[in-house]
């Protein structure tokens, strides 16, 4: 699918405001006020009936009685209103459109009506339109505030959309106050055309924008979502926070994966496959914001902290050592010792660099420069409290100069009154200040994280060969039985097209075939009831494992079938599995379930208790490629289990990956599986290689 | 021990300044100037025996030319100084000191020298000293300012105490501009005399202090910390941020519980025993001490969210959802429908109420009104997003009044410039206000969490009648033969005094011995290797299990004896332990390390790989009283194995506490025991009962 073109939207030459007011207060009078004030370098329109000038412009009664061109429209009128005014706009041939109406689908029934109406339209005219429900649309660079937001923020690099309105003006508020520069602010409501994917891809070759920031609750389409910002993540970074990630979502699946996903986990999955950054709260958002717009990105992961304070030093090193991502670089002898030449004797020169309650702004430069001159230090976080010697302002000035370095440089100037001027320093010189140290960790953490991300080789969904033709045929002959779950054979047969290994297993009739066949497999086997219409096989006593001899097959056959007789009296018994019992090997399981947003999401965990109590899993979107495999296989704690402990050999991990990437290519062409569960898998140890689908359930589409 | 008297020193009626200085910048300069600037109502005798008059009060040479009583001396000379002038101080019975000067233990050997001859002074003439290196002390209702801050907070209910004097000035300037009240600020430094829990003594009845903060690094003594906390946090919150938690302290140690413990552990284990409230960072520290001094205690854990914004509603709620202490009050039909009687219909009367975005004061009034009636909701989380209509400052005032309800109420006004003048109202109305909800949430936590722990009876130790004299006598014959570690035999009989149910056991110094014994226990056993020179058996294949017969056992004994005389030819072999076999039960770990702070640190996990490899584990430290028991046993996350799951019987819970409290009284009846494992410890199902201390190892001080 082509880009859609949102060029007159982001900056129209001329603009229509639908339902201008002279009314303080009214929206239609706020948006009219907000352009001129702006500096919109454009026509402006004001279009309402029952007046004749606004602000000494002339009022249109309607769009179609405007002469010229007009490129974009602003609706500030009653909601049941606004079709008929929208096609109007159809009509003069206005392409774009901001409905900043309220009163659609979050209002209930009637507005929800009203949406589809307006979808319609837009469909009719091939529109490009904006909300409705929504705050409005702000460009700094074309000086265009077409918004009912107050207050509008200088320009700068960052591009922000938001899901909520009120947040909006909450992140404005706070841009303004904190000197922060957007690119683009817009405010997408309820969305009914232009969506999160159509603002990505608008801000994706923007040259005014280095940072991409948003708040979501929802996504149009998971998987145009997914594809999107992984291909935009690559160019700039995208920062998202989402809310809703709790209870909300979790569906009700009969399947292990299926209870253990939930809406949540499909967009952390979708966040990490994508590299998306997620910040948890807007708090986040915001810190992570500053330092990606101001700095640039560090080379490695090795920071070093300058502190005035030993208490905040061992706070800030706590939170390095916590952070997974960074490292304190060690300081190496050249530079300890240039340290030491200009710093007093209870200076210490070791990573955290405590220079002293007393430091002024001179021995603050002396140590950063030493410190960033360094090849093993790739950023520094300089902490500042105010003491009496303490020369604020001048420290952050110093720091605004260390920018020569190329090395990014986080502040974190602790206090309140004394410090404000040191702050607004730092604002100046586009130095991220946090009033705390593990937020400049946790910032520091998220540029490294996303480093490392840009570095990572790209790579593409490894495609197995495998014959489809039989595995459509099965799910046929599956759907014309009716059955929803398959049968275990089917199911075997189908994982065995896609290359999955299995434990050797017949279908017996008789007491005396299953015996035979048993014989022929070797003991111990394990024996299965076979029967369409058993889905918990557990439920009836139908599954032993370990039989011994001859004389215990015989017995579990007429055990089993006489149970499934009698609790399921109307069950159609095709006998019993015989199968091979694998002893080696550690149990895994392998899992999908369908998600509404994102498709197929694969879960992998460790068998038994790991997965069913203590919900150690990792999920991922299909279609996987090799890095997401073996990312999902390392996250789960347990994995050091995998990898051999006690001595232990390490199972085949190459053969989980393997698996994991088959079932992904096979719920990936398959739609019409909603849940797979492989559970156990038998991993074999590394010595032996391998693996065995043990047991396997695939439930299709109803 | 008896209470210190600090009341001198709080709250002096004379004070003498040594090195007080014309010269500003001085510390002893700014000391003099804050004293008299702050209001001291006392008497103020400059010291300095080169000058005749500062700020118009007369100079002495030495304290000793003081005609009248002087209560307490500030120092403000070089360190090398201190120990004469000190001295001088005792000769004139002045009792109470602050050592602001630094260059002491802090800057190396030398100023440790000096130190301790600060601590001799202290001795002798029985002194309450605070400091070396410390930044001072400021009490706001004495009206008296003894330390080099320069600014100072507005008197309030919040005690704050802080070993890092640099952090200490980041808190007052922090306190200045957010207009928090402090009773008192302590800088205690290098704590020569007065420590941490001297301070929480001196707080512990003090009327002007409602809240307690600390900012520490180390304690003391840990065990008198504990049980000084614990008593006082009855009374009072104690809120308190412990830096240093990762790698310093982690102490290599040769048991497993040796290695999993560490210092953080310990404070960790400490905090949680004593009912401080650990904030992890200063954020915390912040967020939570305005929640305790504004807002009174919760009654219950219900809380409702009132928003004019829904993605911050959604974002308070997944907080809550997140939180373990919290849970949203449903709203009762009554109360939905007053609401929907004032509320317009767009509104959600259901928790998050979500009043929207052009909600003026009367709309947020009439809902808290009908909200803070409730009798199923116990506090209320106000959020704000700035909008046009949004009536700011106003809508603080509304909270403002809410206060009569005697129900705690946060705020959360989301933005900068536009809700600061509503944020200073919030301030002025004693309403903590939180820019982000999640922050609202934490502090509502930590709030619930005070609160449940008030709630909960006082409990003590549980002693079990032993034979000590038995014990001491088993000790007594391992310090004579040098065993480091018990030999297998004797620390079974350690536990067995204890109450510990112990596998039978023989010690068999055949191999036809061992034969008969086993046939004696029934098959099948287990043997492990019998020598006090072996400690981890394991390596000199010192341990079989599952010996089925006799042979087996006969061949055990050769193979055992062989090759623990090939691998260690010098131990001497005392022969083998021939041992019961517990087939049933699950494998848990009790262990004990000694802590340097805290004394017996007890731990507990689930046996095998969750210790090992998840270290899945909890601590506490002995004494234990049966709570601290249960909740180690329930902090796992494993917890659930235990309870019985995939109708497992559960475990004998009540066996795993009763095995704490008793390793409890024994590590705390034999302080020389730094080291003890019981690993694995079987415990029956329910159903059966009880435990079985399978492998027990034993170290005592060298």
């Amino acid at each position: 699918m082509e880009k859609r073109d949102l060029e007159r939207l982001f900056k129209p030459r001329s603009i229509a405001v639908i339902g201008a007011s002279r009314k303080k207060g009214k929206v239609g009078h706020d948006v009219l006020k907000n352009l001129l004030s702006s500096g919109f370098k454009g026509k402006i329109y004001p279009i309402n009936p029952a007046v004749h000038k606004i602000f000494d412009l002339p009022v249109y009664k309607s769009v179609e009685d405007i002469k010229g061109k007009v490129d974009l429209a602003i609706f500030a009128i009653p909601s049941r209103a606004v079709p008929a005014a929208l096609e109007s706009c159809g009509r003069k041939g206005i392409n774009s459109a901001i409905v900043i109406s309220a009163g659609f689908k979050e209002s209930g029934p009637e507005g929800a009506k009203l949406e589809l109406e307006l979808a319609e339209i837009i469909k009719k005219y091939k529109m490009n339109v904006l909300g409705p429900n929504c705050l409005g649309l702000i460009n700094t660079f074309h000086s265009m505030n077409a918004s009912f937001a107050v207050e509008i923020p200088r320009p700068g690099n960052i591009a922000f959309f938001s899901q909520s309105g009120a947040l909006g003006t909450a992140i404005l508020d706070w841009a303004v106050k904190e000197s922060i520069g957007f690119s683009k602010f817009v405010s997408f409501g309820n969305k009914v055309d232009i969506n999160e994917v159509d603002l990505l891809e608008a801000l994706e070759d923007d040259p005014d924008t280095k940072v991409i920031l948003g708040y979501i609750e929802d996504v149009k389409n998971g998987v145009k979502f997914l594809e999107t910002a992984k291909r935009i993540a690559l160019k700039k970074p995208i920062i998202i926070t989402k809310s809703g990630g709790t209870k909300s979502g979790a569906r009700a699946a009969s399947s292990h994966t299926g209870s253990l996903a939930g809406s949540d986990k499909s967009f952390d999955a979708c966040f990490k496959q994508s590299g998306v950054i997620r910040a948890k709260s807007i708090e986040d958002l915001f810190d992570f914001a500053r330092a990606f717009s101001y700095q640039p990105l560090p080379a490695g992961n090795n920071i070093v902290v300058l502190t005035n304070a030993g208490g905040p030093g061992i706070m800030a090193a706590d939170a390095v050592d916590n952070s997974k991502a960074l490292t304190l670089s060690s300081v190496s002898k050249e530079a300890a010792e240039n340290l030491r030449k200009c710093l007093p004797p209870g200076a210490s020169v070791y990573n955290p660099v405590d220079i002293l309650g007393d430091a002024g702004e001179e021995r603050y430069e002396d140590a950063i420069n030493i410190l960033l001159k360094e090849k093993n230090v790739d950023g520094i976080i300089t902490i500042l409290t105010p003491q009496a010697m303490s020369e604020i302002k001048e420290t952050a000035k110093v720091l605004g100069k260390a920018k020569k370095y190329k090395k990014p440089i986080f502040s974190c100037f602790m206090g309140g009154k004394v410090i404000e001027h040191g702050i607004k320093v730092l604002r100046e010189e586009r130095i991220p200040n946090y009033s705390f140290p593990e937020r400049a960790v946790a910032a520091f953490s998220a540029m490294i994280n996303y480093k490392n991300r840009l570095s990572m080789p790209e790579e593409k969904p490894v495609s197995y060969k495998v014959d489809k033709e039989k595995v459509k045929k099965i799910f046929q002959e599956a759907k014309d039985k009716k059955y929803n779950t398959l049968p275990e054979y089917l199911a075997r047969d189908v994982l065995s097209v896609y290359g999955f290994k299995l434990p050797k297993s017949y279908l017996a009739a008789t007491a005396e075939e299953a015996m035979a066949k048993a014989k022929e497999l070797g003991f111990p086997v394990v024996m299965k009831i076979a029967s369409p219409d058993v889905i918990h096989k557990s439920d009836v006593g139908g599954v032993k494992v370990g039989l011994k001899d001859e004389t215990a097959v015989e017995q579990a056959f007429y055990e089993m079938t006489q149970k499934t007789k009698t609790i399921m009296p109307k069950a159609h018994i095709l006998g019993v599995m015989v199968q091979e019992m694998i002893m080696q090997g550690k149990e895994v399981i392998l899992g999908m379930a369908k998600d509404m947003q994102f498709g197929p999401l694969i879960m992998f965990g460790l068998g038994g208790v790991y997965v069913e109590v203590l919900k150690d899993v990792s999920f991922r979107i299909a279609p996987l490629n090799p890095t997401d495999a073996s990312s999902m296989i390392k996250e789960i704690n347990s994995y050091s289990l995998l990898i051999g402990v006690r001595g232990e050999d390490p199972v085949d991990i190459e053969a989980v990956k393997d698996g994991l990437l088959r079932l992904s290519q096979l719920v990936t062409d398959f739609p019409e599986i909603i849940e797979l569960d492989i559970n156990p898998m038998k991993v074999m140890p590394i010595s032996k290689g391998g693996s065995f689908a043990v047991d396997v359930r695939i439930t299709l589409e109803a």
